[in-house]
């Protein structure tokens, strides 16, 4: 039976994996569910509840351990094994993506861009071949491509989610401020640094006490 | 008394609002505390809780009033009022984000770069001016900064973010994947999209079945 998981659950045990990521980096053995909600701006009891998902060894008093838990969310969010990923659309913000040098030892490998710009298909604007977006169902069976990171315009994201789903993409990374119409075995997170502004002028009001989590 | 909300309550605020601003577009007058939990991913229990924060004008039956709403959490989350922001680091993120045409007529005013790069120093890169790091408490002052949105490599990150600090910025944006060590005083908010490349993997397991919320 296919496993399902809220997607605002995920988004936690991602967060998760970030804080244990660090903590493994800083040699530290365990933590408690308390510590981990800390970091993660969530409780305890909710921590614990998330964890159900994953088989989390945690030892009573000293909490989980940290390695082990890492290795269980990682397994659990399918970054055992990688991914690839293009970029869709090569403008300024596509360029800095493709050289984007944190990815680190991830699961993901971004392997090239698209774009519809005959000046830029077959140049070297960054590390990454950029195609023509007509290639694309070509490319994506060639280089098994799994995930697309879309930055084209506004006025070009549906056309261009249509394109990738047509081409048998399943996950769209969406920079453009656009609710893209995708079939439900496409999945779509949306990347909104906007929001992150509108986070920080709430706590910027003069008369708002500093960040409570 | 100053007023606090824990961060993930203001996460979820700012998700609601984008959903009223959408249904604003859409001419949509009312909605429900379902409607408005299934859009943003939470239950329609937690949306009546978090909106006490709001002084939410709910009619039973019909729900909320899409418009009053909106401004309400508008006004809670401090987006009626101008916020000025700079760049720092105007490598070709920073680039993108100088030139991002989708701050839409939000609260925030992207004024200025910054970097420490002779060669981009003065130079119309985008539609923005580059000032040298060395100016920044000057120009915080004069143009009135607020924010900053970091860009700049992680090896830089926390001497630049301890610039901001001292020139009195009191809000940071985090492009880097850096822990950034700040005064209480000081939020900082992370942008970070690998983050959302994570949650993608897990939708995209074969054994995983298509997302609910």
């Amino acid at each position: 039976m296919p496993r399902s998981i809220p997607s605002i659950t995920v988004s936690r045990l991602v967060a998760y994996l970030r804080v244990l990521t660090d903590l493994e980096l800083q040699q530290v053995d365990y933590v408690t569910s308390d510590e981990l909600g800390a970091a993660a701006g969530v409780s305890a009891h909710q921590v614990r509840k998330d964890l159900v998902h994953a088989e989390a060894p945690g030892t009573r008093g000293r909490g989980y351990t940290v390695a082990l838990l890492r290795r269980e969310l990682s397994s659990l969010l399918g970054l055992t094994r990688p991914w690839n990923a293009a970029i869709i659309g090569m403008g300024r913000l596509g360029q800095a993506l493709a050289d984007y040098p944190y990815y680190g030892n991830s699961s993901f490998n971004v392997k090239t861009g698209f774009d519809i710009d005959p000046s830029k298909i077959g140049q070297r604007l960054t590390s990454l071949p950029v195609y023509a977006m007509d290639e694309l169902p070509q490319r994506v069976k060639e280089l098994e491509l799994d995930i697309a990171l879309l930055t084209v315009p506004v006025s070009a994201a549906q056309s261009a989610a249509n394109s990738l789903v047509e081409a048998g993409l399943r996950g769209i990374l969406n920079f453009t401020p656009t609710v893209l119409a995708v079939p439900p075995q496409v999945r779509v997170e949306q990347v909104d640094f906007v929001a992150g502004l509108k986070r920080l002028a709430f706590y910027l009001q003069p008369d708002v006490a500093p960040a409570s989590g």
